[in-house]
């Protein structure tokens, strides 16, 4: 795992990012603190220009609204003739028809690299139906050790069908390019008390595909277990008295000083 | 206070928000720190599917803009057709015809369960006339000892006149049905350094809504008790050198480590 | 310097901002944490009242929208009739020809009081074209040592034909008004890894602006003096394991607890 974060480091990769307001910030300081940096535009009359100066592309759709949908359609076809990876955070599909529609959209219209969401979104995409309890992972739908085996076989499944990385994260990840599966033990599950995490990892494995254009599958499992591991560590700086917002910034602090070594050494992962 | 907080924890409400873009992030994670879980959609096409998978509804109108008018209605209706609780946060009513006159619109077309903000902007809504200066209470319109027995008659009759619970936030805050007024004296007055602490009250506060159907008034004094208890709890772990910043992350981290016999103690406040 | 963050704290300036929904929150706190208030509409309905009880206008394209252009003029113009400051921060003008004919457009219909930005940001607007990549400065726009006398008078010319305040911030931070240039040395280079530290400081300048209405030019530098400052105040403050999520808290938190003693003590610049 080591390289890929270092690459990240070395090519210090600018990521443009069509995001919400609600973590956007916090995307913008884990980019930054991961070695990137970030560029954030949804006006579809700016989206091509930004891209271009841009390595990848980030695109969730957390508060999405009917105009920016046209700016990730330009910003994605742009970023596809660049050669750019494109990543599809969908959050809160299957908790609306507007929000399913516009993912299953974009992954008609766009050739997506990556795919990044919980299990009931990663569901709501390949089976056209959901059932997503908000944009937090719906416990039912967790990947556990008892479900792991079919839960295992449905991403690489899906990451064959589409041709994307599908990294579906919860209390354990899962990251599959159709042939391989990474099955990912870092984290905490305090994690899910922090807004954004998810959002955030999506923004980080943007600039992980964009630093390692021949291995992304490798890169975007190498991203999963570096937030997982920040997680690990920045609970343990946590005091008597602390909570999830003091969490969230050790999280992104965790990230500001992970090396290859560290990641290499504290990622905790098997490939089936 | 304690059951109204530990109901929060036991049932984890998913909150709706429609509110603004500056303090959007605090208000998620205090909606996660007190035991809630928080979903935005401001979109007209979106509102409807997302408010129906939630179990409150907070509508804040700090930034704002024509186009989530419609959102707002649309979830209202919906929330109101579901018997959601619905909370308006009227910020800024008072210092723009725009903020004043929706305000308005939401109360005639929808049934709010709630409506939380400092006195002038609960004035500019009771009076049709405004002395806002922003979206921090105005001094001249805060609540003292001197004022105190005109402002509870106030609020109690604002209360009774709209049907909705009245909570007014400053130094001292005021929770009215019509016929009770709890008179709070939690808080600091160095919680106007930071800014977005009433709209953080007023997610919270929806969750509190939310889980206790059957108690809407003592709910809502219940979560203005956390929020300043947890201002007083945060500024005693404040170190020197530590500012708003800080600070900030300390009233989240206080409302994440609340418990309910904590509240119990820790509420200051006589009804009248 | 003590005078003008002094004036800052005697008068708390309110401050409309019509900026990025990324840093949006940064800037409210720092606003609040130097001594002024923020409010944030960017609705062209809304713009003129909201604008009209304030003392300031700053105007970032962070996230520019179509939309909110015509809420940038109307708000510009009103604020330029009460004779209010108005400070534009460019950013990412030259990434993009819609941020540089934006820019453009603004500088040609209102009067600006000063424009923030970083050389390449600077640049685009002085010469119409532009080199930006993203955001963050480009190394090589960056002021040195080396090509200080050429920056120096290429900010003295652009100051005096547009007749604006101009501040470019790096590594060196350069303000001018045409006739003089104050060179500031204060700041730290990680402070590039936290995301709007220059939204911030723009937000921080129109407080600054607004306060210190017949000394323009000595309040800018005042403000670059600060936030630098506060850059390496903060700074002294980190511990082990901290990262540029806790930088950011403690800027603010610096900014919170300096006095103009500490901002007279501590800033380092020389008049060219």
């Amino acid at each position: 795992m080591r390289e890929y974060l270092e690459n990240v480091r070395a090519k210090a990769p600018l990521v443009h990012n069509i995001t919400n307001y609600v973590t956007v910030n916090d995307v913008a300081n884990i980019l930054l603190a991961c070695g990137g940096s970030p560029i954030m535009s949804d006006e579809a009359e700016d989206v091509e220009d930004i891209t271009s100066v841009c390595g990848g592309l980030n695109l969730n759709i957390g508060t999405l609204h009917k105009s920016s949908i046209e700016g990730m359609l330009r910003a994605g076809r742009k970023a596809n003739e660049l050669g750019h990876p494109v990543l599809l955070d969908p959050v809160g599909a299957g908790a609306s028809s507007f929000r399913t529609g516009t993912a299953l959209l974009l992954m008609r219209e766009l050739k997506l690299t990556a795919i990044r969401g919980n299990m009931s979104e990663i569901r709501a995409l390949a089976l056209g139906i959901g059932n997503t309890k908000g944009v937090d992972a719906d416990k039912a739908d967790a990947v556990t050790e008892e479900n792991l085996d079919a839960a295992v076989s449905f991403v690489k499944r899906f990451a064959e069908q589409t041709g994307s990385v599908i990294a579906v994260t919860g209390a354990i990840d899962l990251v599959s390019d159709g042939k391989r599966c990474w099955v990912i033990r870092n984290g905490r599950t305090e994690m899910e008390r922090v807004t954004g995490t998810g959002c955030q990892l999506s923004g980080m494995m943007t600039a992980y595909l964009t630093a390692n254009p021949d291995h992304h599958a490798e890169a975007a499992a190498a991203a999963v277990c570096a937030m997982g591991l920040a997680g690990e560590t920045g609970w343990s700086r946590m005091q008597e008295g602390d909570g999830n917002a003091t969490y969230r910034n050790r999280i992104i602090d965790a990230v500001y000083n992970m090396t290859g070594d560290m990641l290499e050494k504290g990622a905790d992962y098997e490939v089936r």
